[in-house]
């Protein structure tokens, strides 16, 4: 595939996956989270990857629409967003965080809705750049990454 | 593993389930979803590869708490509805129903809190003896089945 620009397209296939949750698994046992909350759609099968290595029995996933008005400003309207009890921690998770504005207009607004509520973040890929940097990532993006969940279901994939 | 019953626990891998998400996929795709509600934790990854494959953009989770009264009744608590654009097509999806007793008590209040949205379900797995019968599912589950993610991120098989 070429896309006009200097970078690769980096195929990240499902034994790296499996490999990789044990990592990132340990960086973010620490944390001892009590809900794992994934950022739909990207979000979803490694949230549900960590639930299990870290025995979470909690989890629920958050969609953010984001619209670009006239100014270029991001209007973030969340579905899905659960009241979480007082001193709960929840471990928000994302395949991979590239501009951050989803987690930074995301987080205020969860802390703000939920004072009592600590929240950490976690992505398989974090790009140096972007506005959040999550508490626990494993790898700088520094290509174009094609998860395995957004390549291996395709129809045109599986025909 | 032996349980002291006549049953077999089969390990369904991920390329089993990748071929897999190409069949589910195609029995669900005359119902033309708006959106897939992905019954927690089991229906998560599932959820996710056939919104990849309908190419269906909204995806939530619902989680069921069951408590067994003195009665032996379930009571449901759901955590993480939303309330559906009226007319949406929606598809509830978990990756095996078992005795059923989850999307029993799931739907009827889904559908009432809900009554123009139109909700099918879905699953990879389904026991004959089920209360509910999903409108779309693969295989009749006659043993135990020990899915990908279930056993490929314990932290006891990553050591």
């Amino acid at each position: 595939m070429h896309l006009g620009y200097d970078f690769q397209m980096i195929y990240y296939n499902y034994d790296q996956f499996k490999n990789d949750i044990s990592r990132l698994g340990t960086l973010c046992e620490s944390f001892k989270p009590d809900t794992i909350v994934a950022v739909a759609r990207g979000g979803m099968t490694l949230a549900h990857a960590l639930c299990m290595h870290l025995d979470v029995r909690n989890i629920q996933s958050i969609r953010c629409e984001s619209y670009d008005g006239d100014e270029q400003r991001i209007s973030l309207t969340i579905v899905g967003e659960s009241t979480f009890l007082p001193s709960e921690r929840i471990l928000v998770v994302d395949d991979i965080v590239d501009s951050g504005q989803t987690l930074h207009a995301l987080l205020p607004l969860l802390q703000s809705n939920n004072p009592d509520v600590v929240f950490k973040t976690a992505s398989l890929f974090t790009k140096p750049t972007a506005l959040v940097q999550p508490d626990f990532s494993l790898y700088e993006a520094t290509d174009w990454i094609d998860f395995f969940w957004e390549r291996d279901f395709l129809k045109s994939n599986l025909l």
